[in-house]
């Protein structure tokens, strides 16, 4: 199932995607099943949310309940946006890093969350913005000292994720830490759709990639990760309590625009695609902020 | 005015603290006022939402409107908990740091937020957890672009925080970001009370202490800091737009643990108490994860 958060005439709306036609068809969950919270997070969070969606979808699909508007960052508010470094090892090389034997976290803040469409605004004060394609992973159940081998159960799904990143800011400065380089407004476009769990086969074999203006400046496949989706869990919840709604983003392919010779950033007019494998393509524009 | 978020028999109440007495009392905002918001972040993000908390804390104060209950967490969910490092002269020097030219700045997710006399839990895979008192800032309007003249005007006040950090997670592991060092659940006491702007006549003037099992490790003072309370502000609303409730630690004077010979570490059973002056005593316990 692909759960989107839709705009529509009536505010936002939780819907299941219908993609089997040329238009996307979006069933509106919460008039199939009024008992369904109207916000992505709020119905990760209920208990069998996801199967009463499921069950949702397929009676709206079947009974034409369908709802139109524009699909937003699928989770606009996520209680923690949590990304990990130099997971791919091919990017960690081009970078000029070791291959870390634990993973590099970081974070960024709910400022920087938009969706599909929405642009993506170039700060005055920075000249190296530049991008990077990312799976994230969405989790859809508390979880708090998770062993590897039961990590999966505590994952909702996944989305096409874009980490935007301000070089300037986040290398180089005082004290080393990448916060305020990841962390200007929108910079972590997200969506368009959650995949759920059971749709992907195996998140350790998609391909993904960018394009930036139409030209592929990615191209990878996740299969390159250090640390895997379970690893990840396992590692975070050593020390924190994960929460449904919660994003992670797993890191980037080789091709960043930093590391290219000569180096690529982003500038107004720009339009960025990123596309996993069965997650659909998340489409930017670039402005200046 | 001291604000503080109740924990009653009805839920969490927003109240003004009286402390005149020797036993402080709590005026229920909105019993006296209905319109007003029930949760402190929500009462800041609403226009003169403080100043009507001031007529409806007068007016329930000459009433005897009181609300038994105990003070949690004054803002349990903040957007964000923005950290700076190394922002007193001393510190830094005792860290063996170069005094920052720019904010050396970090986060904490909001699963590190507890209030006063909350636990402090170690994690099992850290053995070296420290202490780190700080004044907080909280932030009462949107912000973005904000000049350092007009800084203050965002600042809806202060309060007591406690930047716990497990050393062995923040500093040594690859990449070298601070985040999981400092994220652990329960990380970040705060409180007891939030106090509003026009009661604190200089933040750069507050005397800071922190003591461990009654012994004062820190002692000193915010005129230390390297970057003040405006400077912070203009700094980080160059690349993110700040809301209310939002809540800045503005980092920690000399003394922590990790730099005393021998080390000092905090172990189960131990009690940490977070002074300022005027913003009250943040007391809180140690215990195993």
């Amino acid at each position: 199932m692909k759960l989107a958060t839709l705009a529509t005439t009536d505010g936002p709306r939780v819907v299941a995607v219908d993609t089997s036609a040329a238009e996307a068809r979006y069933v509106d969950l919460a008039a199939v099943d009024a008992s369904l919270p109207t916000s992505l997070r709020g119905l990760l969070a209920t208990d069998g949310g996801v199967d009463r969606a499921a069950a949702a979808a397929e009676k709206g699909l079947a009974e034409g309940t369908f709802v139109e508007g524009d699909p937003q960052a699928p989770i606009p508010d996520p209680g923690k946006v949590i990304c990990i470094g130099l997971n791919y090892r091919d990017h960690a090389e081009e970078s000029g890093m070791a291959i870390p034997d634990e993973p590099v976290c970081f974070s960024k803040f709910g400022n920087t969350i938009v969706g599909p469409g929405d642009a993506i605004r170039l700060p005055a004060v920075s000249q190296q913005v530049d991008y990077e394609a990312e799976l994230v992973i969405v989790i859809g159940k508390r979880a708090y000292g998770v062993s590897q081998e039961n990590a999966f159960e505590y994952v909702a799904g996944y989305m096409n994720g874009h980490d935007v990143s301000a070089r300037d800011w986040q290398i180089g400065k005082p004290g080393k830490q990448w916060l305020l380089g990841k962390t200007p407004d929108t910079f972590a476009p997200i969506g368009p759709w959650l995949v759920t769990r059971d749709e992907v086969a195996d998140p350790h074999a998609l391909d993904i990639s960018l394009r930036l203006n139409g030209e592929t400046m990615q191209s990878g496949n996740t299969r390159e990760f250090i640390f895997g989706v379970d690893e990840l869990i396992a590692y975070l919840t050593q020390i924190m309590t994960l929460e449904p709604g919660d994003i992670i983003f797993t890191g980037t392919p080789p091709g960043v625009g930093m590391a290219r010779d000569p180096q690529v950033f982003l500038k107004p007019g720009d339009d960025v695609e990123v596309e996993i494998a069965g997650l659909g393509v998340l489409a930017n524009p670039v402005v200046a902020g």
